[in-house]
């Protein structure tokens, strides 16, 4: 079988994928001596840097079972890996975390808010609608436009819609509907994003990273502010719905947790991702550990790193293609934007709106540190 | 040739040598979009994430070359790459930073104290002895003890003896000297010894990093405490001593300069590392830009990073090995040591006082950092 080594040089832990989270995982696992695998191609992202690569795809069963009997464990750079693919793995000897039977629920968005109005966790207020006539009754009690969401594999936006009116939504609807409906969620009037990483533990522990202040462009994350500028009572409240948000989707690892926040200073939960994710990439430097190794801590059950800001403020924008082309990112000019850190995922084609990188910058104030990552960004000409 | 790629395919940065310095080179290089191809064997530590390795040995000059040719420009983990091997590969178009004429008068440990006093910085008293009679005469000058130095290849203290009379001086010269005599130093009575990372780039910039304060085992680094608890004149007196001597060495990239501090407050140069040191270590979480970000960014001819600290104090102790045989390091032991930064080097095998890792902690002063490090390094048990 091709890329996968023997039993007794089996990866400590398996990537269900080869991206940039799967990357920055790599980089986090050298310094403490943890060998990572990562199933995709060898022009990926994370393939160079990985301590080995199981050729293949995470689109295939086939592919997953490959990447389970070279791991000792498997865990995922995204939510949308088969969940019986998993369970096979699991089943056949090598652990899943977070677990398959886990994963499915948040793998369908219809049931991962179930799951956390079951736990007592407010969300905005949805339905499935399987047909026209449901569109009509959503449209009715939850008033127009609507929010329109294909349960499974949506992700930056795709496979969201948002409709004004019955006929934009049963177009939405033919075009999403993947045979079990769609969700179709109240539109919220945010007062602003926010995010909570988690990490846990079999074990039990669990942490909650700084809240933090997302921005959206496109549907893309675009910037993020840590910690928010909000009350310490607020962010109290925000952590708290995110911890329980992630034990509720039994979460192990990093769960990454997207909130609204209203104007009223309710918080509702968004959505879950059930790793690493793009709002935390801030902690790499503003943390004392990083979502990446607390990732690795948490599916490998051993102990949390701490969590705690290393300077007051921190900022994080991400490098978004603007156009179509071969990359290449100018860090002769950005690296002169002084205190700029960047992060370039090694993907050598640029097309628009694709994530390329981020830069992060560290200050004792929010408006200094976005500053600098945002020029930084400008500068490095992707 | 084995191992070396097409010349569009050449790496960015080129290091002689693959061992730890190289493999967190290697580690700062991915996010920066920068290739670094490491010249080594298979099974040491940069390899398995280095963009390529040039299958070979720093002590050679044919491998030294096929690494030139691999490469758009060279650099070093180690300073005892010959002069003119690197020469050779400069005059055959790719550049070596920092220049070989400048290594050579660092590798040898005469000529480059020579060039310490040429600048006007303070060293230890010391002469070049090649006779019984030449150690006599220094003993009457310096007075006993001496130290005796081998001219090159020394690190670590391999090449170093402390010799209390002229019969064991006489020895050490003998063991000593490969035909061009010995460095023969007054033993210094010093308070501390105290370290300076100093950046540079061709362009002019210079920066030093915060002083730190080493301590010393069996002549390998073991501890270092930052910033150094000295006063602030004091300090700043070293940086200047520091940022001159590698001023003074024509430094590109990072420039380790290990200090001497007397009772009297007076600082000595004693030695200078070329390249990345292991009392920069702490700067990968402590610092702003870690040391061997810098490096890059140095011999890159790249704006350098800033240096600051992000917290008050740090620590970083090394994990020395204290036996021999397969390493099997307990991370998940030293991972309960909240605060530890656990960097492994990957080494198979341990030996008595080999470095197989260090650990990192930051903390709001000095003591609670080290303490949180010096555990870690116990529970890991190498």
């Amino acid at each position: 079988m091709p890329g996968v080594p023997d039993r007794q040089e089996r990866f400590d832990v398996g990537i269900a994928g080869a991206g940039q989270l799967a990357r920055m995982t790599c980089l986090a696992a050298w310094p403490l001596g943890i060998t990572v695998g990562v199933l995709g191609l060898e022009n990926e992202p994370a393939a160079p840097l990985a301590a080995g690569v199981v050729s293949g795809d995470w689109h295939s069963t086939e592919d997953v079972a490959a990447l389970g009997r070279a791991s000792q464990l498997v865990t995922l750079e995204n939510e949308f890996v088969d969940a019986a693919a998993l369970a096979a793995v699991d089943s056949a000897g090598t652990p899943v975390r977070p677990g398959p039977r886990a994963l499915a629920v948040i793998q369908d968005k219809a049931t991962q808010k179930q799951r956390m109005n079951d736990a007592g966790l407010p969300t905005a207020d949805w339905v499935v609608a399987q047909t026209p006539a449901d569109l009509a009754h959503a449209g009715n009690d939850l008033g127009w436009p609507l929010m329109l969401k294909a349960r499974k594999l949506g992700y930056d936006g795709y496979g969201n819609a948002t409709c004004a009116n019955l006929d934009e939504a049963t177009l939405a609807l033919e075009r999403l509907d993947a045979g079990e409906g769609v969700l179709v969620e109240r539109m919220i009037d945010f007062r602003r994003e926010l995010a909570v990483m988690v990490a846990r533990n079999p074990t039990g522990e669990e942490l909650a990273y700084p809240v933090v202040e997302t921005v959206q462009e496109h549907h893309v994350c675009h910037e993020v502010v840590a910690p928010a500028r909000i009350g310490g009572a607020e962010s109290k409240h925000a952590a708290e719905i995110a911890l329980a948000a992630a034990a509720a989707a039994e979460g192990v690892g990093v769960t990454g947790v997207e909130l609204f926040q209203l104007d009223g200073g309710e918080v509702l939960v968004n959505e879950l991702a059930p790793r690493p994710h793009n709002s935390g990439h801030y902690s790499i430097e503003a943390c004392e550990t990083s979502q990446f190794e607390n990732h690795l801590r948490g599916v490998l059950d051993l102990p949390l790193g701490p969590v705690e800001m290393r300077r007051p403020a921190a900022a994080m924008v991400n490098i978004l293609g603007t156009k179509k082309g071969p990359a290449e990112p100018r860090v002769d000019f950005a690296s002169s934007v002084e205190g700029a850190h960047i992060h370039l995922y090694g993907k050598s084609e640029v097309r628009v709106r694709r994530k390329m990188g981020h830069v992060t910058a560290l200050a004792s104030e929010a408006d200094a540190a976005l500053a600098i990552a945002r020029r930084a960004v400008e500068v490095i000409g992707l």
